[in-house]
């Protein structure tokens, strides 16, 4: 069980060399048998070579911004306004920590969609202050 | 600011008392002025009162499994499996504690969608073992 704070500090290092694309130093957070899972498609890559390669191939000139960063024991949990080009979407993750190195990464993409019917009466249409859609 | 462990408890009780649609109680660990906010269709509800509205008449024949809980501060991250019928969704969400009270929700609800083309030499398609989607 790795402690609170080393998590934070592990998933900190995580996020800050995603959002420099720095994959050399990435790496070094990455245990060998990191498994990354997509829930929306049913994908999952398993490795630091294949994860390695997975986001240095990611296309478009996308930035990152971290938006929540929650950390508890084991594990954490981080938000992201992901922009690329006049484009906005918001990143969901959801790691854990193994003696030290990051093991798993479960990524959630989810998109804007037309309010169901049937609760007008309850809700204003206000942008969240945070998270950052478009579309 | 509310402590890790406070915000834990205030968390748990939201989560228990609404998975049992125990309404009244539910009601009991919301801020009078709650915000509850779905980025993904920019819809807001604010107060108590509209928030439970909004509950209580959220239509469907529904059951929620908690999945994952983590707790950092005052802040709290949820995500559960949420079933209708045949048909699985994943909920997941962020909460805020103020006073011992939630104050803020932030919810998304994604959905499966078919992967970009381009990394299938990366990507084995296997289900989540948590988080259940069908569709």
């Amino acid at each position: 069980m790795t402690g609170t704070e080393q998590t934070r500090a592990v998933v900190e290092r995580y996020l800050e060399t995603m959002t420099g694309r720095d994959w050399d130093a990435f790496s070094t957070v990455l245990a060998e048998d990191v498994v990354y899972e997509l829930p929306q498609t049913n994908e999952r890559i398993t490795g630091r070579d294949k994860y390695l390669q997975f986001n240095r191939e990611y296309p478009g000139d996308w930035v990152l911004t971290v938006t929540r960063l929650l950390v508890d024991g084991s594990a954490a949990a981080a938000t992201m306004n992901f922009t690329v080009g006049d484009e906005e979407m918001v990143g969901l993750v959801y790691l854990q920590v193994s003696d030290g190195l990051v093991s798993r990464v479960t990524d959630f993409w989810p998109e804007p969609y037309e309010p169901p019917a049937g609760r007008e009466h309850l809700v204003e249409r206000v942008p969240s202050e945070l998270d950052r859609f478009t579309g």
